[in-house]
């Protein structure tokens, strides 16, 4: 029988998760059940929302137990299928986790066209990052001709997205803040934003404040902390703020820190409203035709930013990520079709 | 010429006001020009938004300038009239400030009827926080019959018509948080909230939980702090999170405490939302209609709580209110019609 090797969540980190806060092990490989496929991970997507899994309180999914498989988005190609929907050869996107091969039913897999984009980018901006900021901003920043938006974490796998489709969709003024001159030129000079706030060399609120005078109408944040006290600061009149994630905070070993701004939300009218992609599944469909068509138009590129390695690398790419290390959308690759 | 005594801000408190930042002085009267009225004032209304108005940060109205008369809403009764619409002997309402009389423009005084209700009734539940109650329930809130509703500060002038009002329109269960026991026992025995929680003595939290497992659909928030914090731990999906006051934040002299279980409203889908009653002031007539019935049929009952004194009688009064000592609306009454 064939041998399968996974990465478990062993212990929940305390603050930043730690190397051996995780633990490979081998187990026999099962055989794919009726409806079901086998599946050769190629890809493994790196997320802010996993520090969350690995924490054990009331959240939108339970946590990762201890002892399973850390949960993880994943490319892969179908080696054994028992579906008449797949087919060895196959590429598909799943929930399959931070392991080598997986076995899920075909209701869990979704075929994915790799003559329309490479694999990763279905774990960036065609997949859930850019369904995130897709209805993000639709359904929850309610984004109207004309309005002035802001992007926190804006050259990230979402953020990224978020800021094109916001200029597709016809805002204003589209602001990121981003950390470091590098991405801060990428999301300006590539991905055609407006205007890019350095937020480790810029004072945030007086920066907003200069390219914004009349105020942010949708604030799209990513990261929590000091920076989204610096937006709210500086809303206009019935502004939106949508509660995309709170990356800064994640790994605070003292609890999250709320944003002490929160009564601008009365002097200014606005509301903050919290969200999960999930919520849009019915119309997964015709966002990605959308973004799709803008991807292949050149309105909206995407960038994945692939880790080469195996299960052992998941720990060092993560911690890439919480230090912002990464352009785009991160990827760990642990195996070629 | 008359003489007029007036309560000025002299400081910018740091943290809680103290005596010294407020000054007594006399001027000369002026004489009502045209379409003005010259007001005795009877009654001076204790808000908790008067601490912020102290502070020199931006909000919805611009701070009290150094050497200004404190601003307060007032009743009073009209001693000279340039105006065809007010008379001598006419009971108003208006923003007057902390002095002993006030000339103002006739638009700017709302005649008031003594035989629907004493005048400090119009101070409470027939004026601002009644309406800041109204408002806050049924346009930010979106209160829809069956919902259970949190209010906090309960027994507070805001609170203890919120909770009722919820009641009327239909709300499944109403909880109030309020300090101490007498609080907690007026609000359920004579107010017909369905449960009180004493934050002084229990776990908000943990009660928020027993008394409804199914969690909050609108939670009212007037105090802000570790309280907003529990709310938003037991938060119903789709969750109205309604930003009217944030008492217990007020003084805090190391800057105001952000609500850290923010992340609540995305694990939920909840949104938090600030509001003006006098956003709604088209709707005000209505409003005080629908009110002043249930007042009538005995549905609302209104409470103020009445301190005799004068201008030096200002700042141990705000201490109170800022103590959680009141129950219902905290009033200063300076002289009899």
């Amino acid at each position: 029988m064939a041998v399968n090797r996974q990465l478990l969540l062993a212990k929940r980190p305390v603050g930043e998760p730690a190397p051996d806060d995780f633990e490979v092990r081998e187990e026999e490989l099962a055989a794919p059940g009726d409806g079901e496929a086998l599946v050769k991970v190629l890809q493994i997507s790196l997320d802010p929302a996993m520090r969350g899994w690995m924490r054990d309180t009331p959240s939108y999914v339970p946590p990762v137990g201890l002892g399973e498989v850390m949960r993880a988005g994943t490319t892969g190609v179908v080696v054994e299928s028992n579906s008449d929907k797949l087919a060895p050869g196959d590429f598909v996107v799943g929930m399959l986790g931070v392991q080598e091969q997986g076995v899920a039913p075909d209701s869990a897999l979704t075929k994915v066209d790799t003559n329309v984009a490479p694999l990763e980018t279905y774990l960036g901006g065609l997949g859930m990052p850019g369904l995130t900021a897709y209805f993000g901003l639709t359904e929850v920043g309610d984004l109207k001709e004309g309005d002035t938006v802001v992007i926190s974490g804006a050259a990230g796998a979402v953020g990224s997205v978020a800021g094109q489709l916001a200029k597709a969709m016809g805002a204003s003024k589209v602001v990121g803040i981003a950390g470091g001159p590098d991405k801060c030129q990428w999301i300006v000079d590539d991905l055609g934003f407006d205007a890019a706030i350095d937020y480790k060399s810029e004072s945030v609120g007086r920066r907003l404040h200069e390219l914004l005078p009349d105020g942010i109408n949708v604030y799209f944040d990513n990261v929590g902390g000091e920076i989204l006290d610096a937006a709210l600061a500086n809303l206009a009149w019935g502004a939106r703020v949508v509660i995309c994630g709170a990356i800064s905070q994640y790994n605070a070993e003292d609890g999250m820190r709320g944003p002490s701004n929160y009564m601008m939300l009365l002097v200014r009218r606005a509301r903050m409203q919290g969200f999960l992609v999930f919520d849009y599944v019915k119309q997964y469909g015709e966002a990605l035709q959308r973004m799709a068509a803008w991807r292949n138009e050149g309105v909206l590129t995407t960038r994945e930013e692939i880790v080469e390695g195996g299960l052992e690398d998941f720990h060092p790419t993560l911690m890439k990520l919480f230090a912002g290390e990464n352009t785009g959308k991160l990827v760990l690759q642990i195996a070629k079709p």
